[in-house]
């Protein structure tokens, strides 16, 4: 268990694979019997197509981080193995404040679900820099790896998820927008804009 | 992260597989207290039943192609992880539109629900264009690799999808009997019924 | 994808471990404003129980005899893939008979609800067989694999199957009693007794 | 199918990380509709999250001693398998107790809720010694196990979750925080909190 990741890893896209897939599950089918036509119930349900997007692209992103992080760590230890699954216990929770954000959207306490929502996103940044700065300390990654910079990048996910939050304090709806292109910009790093 | 393609198989296998499980989970189960035999409460749920064998072939028949095009490519780049996670949120909605239309199969919104279902399907053939021209593009793929043919099998993709939406203007029910006979083809190369 | 069947054992994988966790969500969960003390709307349960044990049996010496096959096979095409797509929408059906049991087992439609459940191991054991007369037949094998009594042994499973569907005639709860100790029998071979 | 372990690990995997996922799906999200503010609504959930957050924590240490273990094992073998089966079938069952717990947590038959939730535990304990005791009178396990510590680790097991359940015989929410605790002592070992 010193020394390879590898059932780490499966475990853990395991855990990342199910959290991103439940999530549509919280999108409730409208039933036969409700009232008005289909294609204006399916519109109303708006609210949980955004959340859904939002939440599939930050846990989308976070296993492409993950996936990224895991290239660079040589070999693992018990501390890296209990962070991880720190780390997946925030993953395993992020369909609950989707559905809770999706359900209060429009309504009038949509500024609580959208800080719940934020929230769970700046504990998850917050995990992920506890990982990271463990693997270095424990010096568990790859000679090559750019410690500083990688670093530098992790401390601002905190901070960018935080100002979700801030916004989440005026609107939900431009929180779950602001969370979503979060993720699409980490997913999506300057050098494919670059060579597609 | 540049040269493997091992976990993003691994990820997406997981998500298909999730996928294509959650399915049954539309289907719902005929309460003891209900009226009428169950016999002909079992037989009344088969518009679900057919919702389910159209939308697990047509999972079913992606994970195949999905399995077919990462066994040509080479190497892995963010582009290629960011236009897979794409693949992958279609994939992971399909539970959905097909909850919704085998709710509305027999109903007067028929017409809608077989729409949404198309269009899912239509959106995700698109991407797996998307996707495969950015491997060509970005020579991801193996030197033996019948780009040619490849690329014109997949551009038929979205025009057949596209034909079941047609369908779906005139019957549902139909709509479902073509989507999945169009997994069946997919699935089942023609050199299989010349082999076996 | 002719020549191996790593990606194919890794879905099958993912597919048997998710309808097998999926069976869990059928037994519903006493709420606290239930009448009568909660032991006794535990036990009440029992039918829930009896058909989670039974479908975990059955789907984990499905995924035993799926494993031990696999480990025979030297190389996959695209009919074994077809056929191996057929027994996972088998495998993925499985949690929906299993519910209908739960739900009738004491009621007096038990019997149709009895057939269904034994009637899906049945199309289940044949597609095995399919499967297996495939690989024969294709070659797909590897040499030291003892053909012949492989092949009997899957041809009775079709028959004991259709024997737990006789016993459903009588009695439910009997059907799903023999059909999780039918399960034990194939998942503990004789060896394991003589030897432990 | 005797030699090696690498696909019962895959499953096992699969079925701990879905087990350990759907967890979440026991916190039932506060509708619009309801009485009171939502901030009021999600602190009153707080026994679904303390029972979330134990239950993922005994799944994950699970995990990771399931982990430990096959790192040690050299060879499987059928009874390997069968009692391995076992094992899982007691990962997939946690969801049920824990639910169970959750609503009950406060209510006044909190004691047999909390009973059945030890219980759970209790019984996965002992069938983790099973699983030991066959790997070593089988000789299944590497030479450098130590042998001697691990059983005597394991054996405690039963005895610490048999104390959750007579602290549950006095309050559920001791009961559950106990088995958390009981679960991060497990999962972080000593020689951690020596080097980090």
């Amino acid at each position: 268990m010193n020394t390879e990741t590898t059932r780490v890893e499966a475990f853990s896209d395991g855990v990342f694979a199910i959290a991103i897939t439940l999530l549509i599950l919280e999108i409730k089918v409208p039933r036969e019997d409700a009232a008005g036509p289909l294609a204006a119930q399916l519109v109303r349900l708006w609210p949980s197509y955004l959340a859904f997007l939002a939440s599939f692209a930050n846990i989308g992103v976070m296993w492409l981080n993950h996936h990224r992080l895991f290239g660079l760590i040589r070999r693992s230890d018990d501390g890296l193995v209990g962070l991880n699954l720190l780390l997946l216990l925030g993953v395993t929770f992020v369909p609950f404040p989707t559905a809770v954000l999706a359900e209060h959207l429009l309504g009038h306490e949509q500024r609580t679900a959208g800080l719940l929502y934020a929230g769970t996103f700046v504990g998850l940044a917050v995990v992920f820099n506890l990982l990271w700065r463990y693997v270095v300390r424990k010096k568990l990654c790859a000679e090559h790896a750019d410690v500083p910079s990688i670093t530098r990048q992790y401390a601002f996910g905190p901070v960018f998820y935080a100002a979700t939050a801030a916004v989440a304090w005026y609107s939900a709806t431009a929180c779950l927008v602001v969370s979503g292109l979060l993720a699409v910009y980490f997913a999506l790093p300057p050098r494919l804009w670059r060579d597609a």
